[in-house]
């Protein structure tokens, strides 16, 4: 899928980048993209080849996105926040035959490339520029199934999961977002999440469709977030459009006491249940808040409700976007009636293409062509969405998933530990923090310091448990399943 | 082509349309839509049957285009201003079986509906409503080219054209629009463009992709333009877009000495070639001016510059629109350096399929996929496009394309006529304003009041000469080609 060379031609003057002090206009991206595109040829990639990605948020990771969506390749970009032996894993997973990097991310990319070729993005490389292609791509592109990347998202299995995500996926996305946040000629889009996300990734299809503006980050502001600093960044480069994760609010609000910055028309409010308290703040405080539920699997936004919904009816998500059908059922997959809570089924054409070698996980989120979410919600009688509960045991601490089956499964690994249950408790800052219970077997001993070091070996930061508690057994229903709420009360119980 | 449902499903609130102090939301419209649809089916109109429609602009048109499309059946919207012999002469080119009309144009319909089943869309009719269905349709059906409408053009041979405009043309005119104009969640856009124009015409599928608003001008107001009533209607309905061709900007400009319509953003300027001092004027006053050449062969917009942009290149029409391509050629179709004059061609999925049953008239206008428009202009060294002239013989009249073949044709008729010539003069009002040198027979005796009483008979109000001059013979070049140039400048001698 090529959208750049088709905007480049359109427009080529608006521009595509701002980050620091520098900007680029769309014909430059596309004519810096299509070198890149020329490079990446050359090491071999082609259309379908998956090349693993390591990324910090720069404008070379911009032009490369884009080089490897003109050559059809499947981008699998990497969480920068795992550790070698996660990505390692990942990269085997995805059967990615080529690593590439920023330069920002270089050394780690090193670790973990093993055999396949590594192809370090540095400035040398991607400052090269051709000429751009007169000739824009035909529209068919934009309907077409052709895999464009694959996202690692985190399983209810504990075993993370490669969703495959398709050109037609990532367009439909961008069409229904326009049409309910609405564009802007002079829109700006600040990325503040990852590009590893789905919510990042689709940033920059999404502005180069539309002919808008990304903002980078400084790049200090990329490895830590800084509330203030983004403040800054919003009112010094005019942005008028944010993604942020309840945390990233929150934190805003505390840090900052000053109005909204003066061109923010939308902040684009997902990623983990919005508490009510932080809704109300924000709305008070002037912030344009947009409530959104979304998911990899549907390639974000599902639905979305914009700043004026959200001051008539707080608190719901909205209306589906363009496109795509939302349904509540039972357990038997029967929609249930207005009001009734059940799993959230959605449909259309920003549902992914399944799960990359796992049709056994495919068929189970996929069932006649309804995408089985998962989460929790209820459709009132005028059709808006209102979310319950994300998926039942999904915890989402600062914006990041994690099942806690995956933290469950390493503590398990540690020779002392008999059992253990991992659950999500409140925490004004970060949304949810992870705490488990852990029991050990007789006889042995082991100290939470010590099991939080086994963790910190085989987990990405954000996945270790906040709280470890030894505890000598696990409540349990009659039929033996550990009851997570009584686990959730008696770690709370104990903080207190 | 559906674009009514998925828009009803996803913003089923926001308004689709204003008139008056009327307001129908998407979900009533699409209610009324489907109860129409339905009622449709029963009179025997399904995909692919051609459905001539007397429309004047209202809420029940409105819903019956939207009805003829979800039907995918072929709308043949008719120009109400032509006599009963041209319409029915169209009626029968477009080889349409079915004859609709909303009550304003019951009258016109049956004159020329025939044997042919006329439904007249009464507000008994047109206010039944049906539940929604609860399904959206699938995006196949926006690249798919199923034929959606045929537009009569004015043909340079004197023979109007019938062209096929599919559904994809329709939805790739409206996501081009969308990313050049920018799409704002409260737009409104005031119909004043006929529905029989491609201008008019796309302004209701556009709006209901974009889930945005349209206007409907007062029902007065339709049938005269009323500039002081245009600025009223702006004002009270809070538009904030509207196409107008030069001739109203410069009549609404001359009568109104405020400023422009607050909420007012953007004003696209087309069908004709706007003079500088008009753009300089309502730049002057603040009117937010776009510039856009476009076609019917081209589903309206090929290319256009924002307010912004004519602001840095005042009078370009600036790049082409996302996926078109533009290139300027010379005779042997061969493309030119930036600056050249030459013919415009035009390439990308808002190209129409061709002229209806007339291959000759297709292949001329379609070769090797570029639309050639017999247009004159340039590109600069940055891609913008610049008018020069429109098709070489073309009267464009406030806003009407005139043919100075098919009045010429009329004119011949006459038996006194023996040769005839027919131009556009300047006007500061009207763009143009249509003259006609005559040649007599000789001993023929015939008067300029006598030969317009003739076109009147024949012809719609705004393609009889203003100007009628009897001459002794027509200059001629060596070849024995009239010389339009020194016929232009003998009636406009005298008329000093």
């Amino acid at each position: 899928m090529d959208l750049l060379t088709p905007r480049a031609l359109a427009s080529p003057h608006r521009l595509a980048l701002i980050w620091g002090q520098h900007t680029l206009t769309y014909r430059r991206l596309a004519e810096h993209t299509a070198a890149l595109a020329q490079r990446l040829r050359r090491e071999g990639i082609t259309k379908g080849t998956r090349v693993a990605a390591l990324l910090s948020k720069s404008p070379e990771a911009v032009a490369l996105i884009h080089a490897l969506a003109q050559l059809d390749a499947v981008i699998v970009p990497l969480n920068l926040r795992l550790t070698p032996g996660e990505m390692a894993a990942q990269i085997e997973r995805s059967r990615a035959t080529h690593v590439v990097a920023t330069e920002a991310a270089a050394a780690q990319a090193r670790m973990v490339a093993q055999a396949r070729p590594l192809l370090e993005i540095t400035p040398a490389i991607w400052q090269h520029t051709l000429p751009l292609a007169p000739t824009a791509p035909q529209p068919a592109q934009f309907v077409a199934q052709t895999p464009l990347a694959i996202l690692f998202t985190s399983g209810t299995t504990g075993q993370s999961k490669a969703a495959v995500l398709t050109a037609a996926n990532f367009y439909w996305s961008a069409v229904g977002s326009a049409y309910r946040l609405g564009v802007f000629p002079e829109d700006r889009w600040l990325l503040t999440l990852p590009l590893y996300h789905v919510g990042g990734l689709s940033i920059l299809f999404r502005s180069a469709l539309y002919g808008t503006t990304v903002v980078l980050p400084d790049a200090a502001a990329t490895t830590s977030f800084d509330p203030t600093r983004l403040y800054e960044t919003l009112v010094a480069h005019k942005v008028t459009l944010v993604s942020l994760v309840p945390t990233m609010l929150h934190r805003l609000l505390a840090a900052v006491d000053a109005p909204p910055p003066p061109h923010l028309r939308t902040v684009l409010l997902g990623g983990a249940a919005t508490p009510n308290d932080l809704l109300h703040t924000a709305q008070a405080r002037g912030y344009p808040v947009a409530l959104t539920y979304g998911l990899t699997e549907a390639t974000s936004q599902v639905a979305t409700a914009t700043p004026a919904e959200v001051r008539r009816k707080p608190g719901s998500v909205g209306h589906p976007l363009l496109l795509t059908e939302v349904q509540v059922v039972d357990e038997h997959g029967h929609p249930m009636p207005p009001g009734a809570i059940g799993e959230i089924v959605v449909r259309g054409p920003t549902v992914f293409a399944g799960y990359d070698q796992d049709p056994k996980a495919t068929q189970a989120a996929l069932r006649s062509g309804w995408l089985h979410t998962g989460d929790l919600g209820y459709l009132d009688a005028d059709g808006a969405l209102w979310m319950v509960n994300r998926r039942n045991d999904l915890i989402v601490t600062g914006g990041e998933n994690v099942y806690p089956a995956e933290v469950e499964t390493v503590l398990r690994q540690h020779p002392a530990v008999a059992d253990v249950c991992v659950v999500g408790l409140d925490d004004a800052e970060w949304g949810q923090r992870v705490a488990a219970a852990v029991v050990l077997h007789p006889n042995q001993r082991t100290t939470p310091a010590a099991l939080e070091t086994h963790c910190r070996e085989h987990l990405a930061g954000y996945k270790i448990p906040r709280l470890i508690r030894i505890v000598p057994d696990l409540p349990r229903t009659a039929s033996g399943k550990v009851k997570r709420g009584a686990v959730r009360n008696l770690l709370m119980r104990g903080e207190g």
